[in-house]
Parts: C-alpha cells; structure tokens; sequence
C-alpha cells in the first residue's frame, strides 16, 4: 500500500484507541516532508505512555498537543502552538477522532440521562465545530500552497477535514442498528456531525478544502469492545487508503473504511 | 376539514408563532373529551397574553403549564402538574414544538460560537429527549387504554410524539439549501432530532407510541421571519391534517406540512 497523505497532519484524542494507530500509520507511511500533529487531553500523563513512545520511535516526525477538545480555551491553544509550528505552509489534513460515546454499555435510552446528551455533543460535536474552525485560516493556508495532483481540485494532501464518524450515525440505517446498540445521545451527536460535514465543505468549498466524514468500521478499542471483528490497524490501514483516494465527488459525503458511501 | 385528534395533548412553546397556533386550532377542532396543556416559559408574563386569551375563549379546553424545556427541574415539575391533570387517561399526543435558531440572521458559520451550539442543542433536542422520556409513562397509559380506529395500532388519537422538525434537517438537501440559510447550530440540532425521532420510534414501537418528525413549511414568525411565504394557520391546518392521519407506516420519518417525506 502507498499513502499519498502527506503534509501537516492533526489528529485529536490519539493517546488509545484508533487515534494512536492513525497517528503510528501515518509517521511510518508518511513522507520526510509531513509532520504529525498529535493531540490528547494529558500528553504528560501515564496515560499517553504508547504515544510518548510513538515519538521516540520516530524521531522529528510526531509532535505532542495538549488538546482537549471540550475545552475552547484548551482549542485555542492547542490551534496556536500547531499555527506556530506549521508557519507559512499551513495544515493540509485535519482528522477529528476524538469522540465519546456515553453512558457505557449497555447503553439504554431508559438509562440515558440529559448530562449524556450534553456532554456527547460537546466532544463530539461542538469539538470538531470549534478545532475546524480555528484551523481554518491555516487549512486555507496549505490550499493556497499546494494544488492537487491529480485533475481535481480537492484532496486530502491539498487541503482536508476528516470528521470520524459511525454507522451508528446514519438514520436510515437506525431501524437495523438500533436493537443492536441504543446508544442515543452518541448517535444523535453522531448525526450532527454528518449535517456539520455537510455544511463545511459546502461552506469550505470555495478555498479547495474537501470535508468527509469516515466510518471506521467495528473496532477493537475501549469504545469498540474486544468482540469487535476489526483490529486498529486493519481499520486505520483501510482508513489511510480511502482518505488518500478522496476528491471533489467525496466531500460532503460519509464513507467506511473500505470506501462504500454510507446514506444519511 | 374534520381533525379527529383529540385526548390529552401536550404542546411546548405555545406563547407565539406555531406553538400558540397550534393551541388554537387544537381548541377549536378538538372534541369535548378532548383537553390541550399549552407549555409555555413564563405563562404569568406579559408574553403569554395571546395565549392566556385562548384559556379565556375556549373555557375548560386548555391548561397553561410552566416549563422551560432547557431547565430539568422545569420538565419534571410541569409533567408531574399535567400527569396529575390526566389521571389514568395519560397523555395522547406531545407535540415537541418549542426551539431556537441562533444567531440570529444572517446566521453564518463563521459568527457562531461553540455557546450557540450548546444552547441550540440543549433546547431542540435534549429538551425533547427530557420531555418524551418523562411522559413516556403517561403516553403509555394512553396506549394502553385506547386502540386505533382503522387497523393499524398505532395513531395520534392513541399515544404519540411529532417533534417538530425542519427541511433545513436534511442532510441530504444541505448542499440545495445551505446557500440560502447557514444555520449551522440549528440544522446540526435538527438533524440531531431527526436521530432521536427515529430511536423513539423504536424503542417506543411496543409500547404502541408512535414518533413522528413534521416540518411545517416557511412560515410567517418570529424564526421565519416576514417574507415567509405561509402563515401560521395555512402550516397547522396542513400538520394537523398530516398528523390525524398518520399510522405506523410513518413512525420514524419525516413528513412535511402535506404530508410528504423528507429525505434524512
Ligand atoms: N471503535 C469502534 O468500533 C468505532 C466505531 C465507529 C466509530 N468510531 C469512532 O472512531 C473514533 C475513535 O474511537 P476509538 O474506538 O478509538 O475510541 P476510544 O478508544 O474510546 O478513544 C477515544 C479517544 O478520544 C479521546 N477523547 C475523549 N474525549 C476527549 C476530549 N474531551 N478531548 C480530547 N480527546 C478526547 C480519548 O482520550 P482520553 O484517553 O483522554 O479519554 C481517546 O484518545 C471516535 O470518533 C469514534 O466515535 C469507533
Ligand atoms: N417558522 C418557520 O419557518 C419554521 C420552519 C421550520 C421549522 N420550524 C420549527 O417550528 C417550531 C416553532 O417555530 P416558530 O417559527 O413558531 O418559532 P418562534 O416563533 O421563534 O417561537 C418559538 C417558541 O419556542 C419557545 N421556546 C424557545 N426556547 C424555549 C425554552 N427553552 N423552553 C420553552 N419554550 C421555548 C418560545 O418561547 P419564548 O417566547 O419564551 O422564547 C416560543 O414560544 C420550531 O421547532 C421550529 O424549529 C419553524
């Protein structure tokens, strides 16, 4: 496989889960001239061990933000340090993972309350708002710069925002999913998301910066579970793929990690 | 045009614009055995005239509750007063209406702030999650008592929830309808409802309650402005004839004030 992504790259919530592995992918198949933007909530604490390796692993290539995307003061520094960092070349792919999904299984509607609601919207939602917007300037930055490789005019090594989503966050799809896994303040913060992606690269558009929402399959991490079928790697590897294939047909839409569009 | 709705209903956001519409035809077009709670923030301020007017004009027909839909205290308190209104009758028909759009206009992406999302959310969604959860065993002493009178189980005139939702909920129509109207935090809210609407419907679905999203048009209010090309009675004469006579075909869509589906 040959990932074509490169550039400046941020990626939220990367201490576990699918972010460490995007951001392990990434340093590893990722040109000399990219650079990895790694944020989480305590990048000094015990719970950023694997990352703080990552770093070491690949010298010059990963660096560490504090970022807690709940936190707007916490954005706006965050957005800062990595505005400093990147100067004139600009940010050319933003990939919001970060998410919650709450409360923990089993997730009943009946065992829901309003603080789940509140707070699944504000990291899942009002975060990836909040990062994308004041990385705008510097997305804007990194398009002006590059042009796409190929015809298009959009690509994620141009200019990009990734927002990870889920199945979960399609409506259509909810009469089969739902007896499944309730989970109903994460898929309504979830299908806010998509309707944020839409409108971004609706609104994005005019400076040549694609906006897709990604599936990332079922997956074996602390939200996924251990029965999930795929691994962080088999998911990310698939991820990596479809986001170095993406171009103007794509943004706006929501696809898995195997690149099959997903209906609202 | 005969509404056959009728029983114990439950309307927020009453005091102007749709809502208080909704309270007078309801009132006028409803049955003796049928009785309206209009649920309105300050029913004792002076922005509850219109509709303390009503209470005068159709005496017995209607009861003004307190509740303001982002405030939990407020949604126990105003179910708990019409849960003792209705006794072992329960609550036939809740009609989430009550909900904001801001900024105000021009609303666009780039002046909103993470508060506006927040608050819109808190109002448009975890307000109608609050309220339904709360009567949900009032919708279910109503299913429990009445059946439907056409073959299918489930009805308004027996136990439902219309959450009022909005074209601009569409996902899929956001790129048409995007250019005219941001609205970033309400369409991301609205698309929220549109998940809730569709997880209410399933999970409710045994308990014979059906869930509905009804978008009423453009019309003339406060939110709609003057240019709207409907007025409030044109769009509640539309929706109540679409709810009489909706049935489990429809629970977990989106109908317009016709009567036609909107894509997700
Ligand atoms: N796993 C699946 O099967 C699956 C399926 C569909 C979609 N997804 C999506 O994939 C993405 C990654 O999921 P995952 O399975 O890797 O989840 P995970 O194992 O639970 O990891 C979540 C990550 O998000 C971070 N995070 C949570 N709240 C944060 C905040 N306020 N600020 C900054 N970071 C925060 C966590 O950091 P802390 O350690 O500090 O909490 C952690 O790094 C999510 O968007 C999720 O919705 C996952
Ligand atoms: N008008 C349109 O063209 C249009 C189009 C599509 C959908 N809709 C939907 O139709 C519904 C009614 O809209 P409208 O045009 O009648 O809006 P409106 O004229 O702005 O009236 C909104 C109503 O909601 C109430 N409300 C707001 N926040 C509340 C809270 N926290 N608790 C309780 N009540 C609250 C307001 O009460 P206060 O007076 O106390 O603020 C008012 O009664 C909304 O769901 C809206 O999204 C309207």
């Amino acid at each position: 496989m040959s990932v074509e992504l490169d550039g400046n790259i941020l990626v939220t919530g990367t201490n576990r889960g699918i972010g460490l592995d995007l951001v392990k992918m990434l340093a590893e198949r990722t040109g000399q001239r990219s650079h990895i933007y790694a944020c989480c909530r305590e990048p000094e604490g015990s719970r950023a061990e694997a990352l703080k390796e990552l770093v070491t692993q690949y010298p010059g290539k990963i660096t560490l933000i504090k970022l807690d995307v709940s936190n707007e003061d916490s954005v706006v520094s965050a957005v800062q340090v990595v505005s400093a960092h990147v100067g004139a070349a600009g940010l050319n792919l933003l990939i919001n993972n970060a998410a919650v999904n709450m409360p923990e299984r089993p997730a009943l509607m009946s065992a829901t309350g309003k603080q789940d609601m509140m707070l699944s919207y504000e990291i899942n939602v009002a975060g990836p708002f909040l990062i994308s917007k004041m990385c705008l300037p510097l997305l804007q930055k990194a398009a002006e710069i590059r042009s796409s490789d190929d015809g298009d005019n959009m690509s994620c090594r141009r200019s990009a925002i990734i927002n990870i989503s889920t199945l979960f966050s399609s409506i259509e799809k909810c009469p089969e999913t739902f007896p499944m896994a309730q989970m109903v303040p994460y898929r309504t913060s979830k299908a806010a998301l998509n309707m944020l992606t839409c409108c971004q690269a609706e609104d994005f558009k005019t400076h040549n910066i694609l906006v897709a929402g990604l599936h990332p399959g079922w997956v074996r991490t602390d939200m996924g579970g251990e029965i999930a079928p795929l691994s962080t790697e088999e998911s990310v590897r698939g991820m990596l793929n479809v986001m170095s294939s993406l171009s103007n047909k794509d943004s706006g839409f929501l696809l898995d990690w195997e690149g099959n569009r997903i209906p609202w």
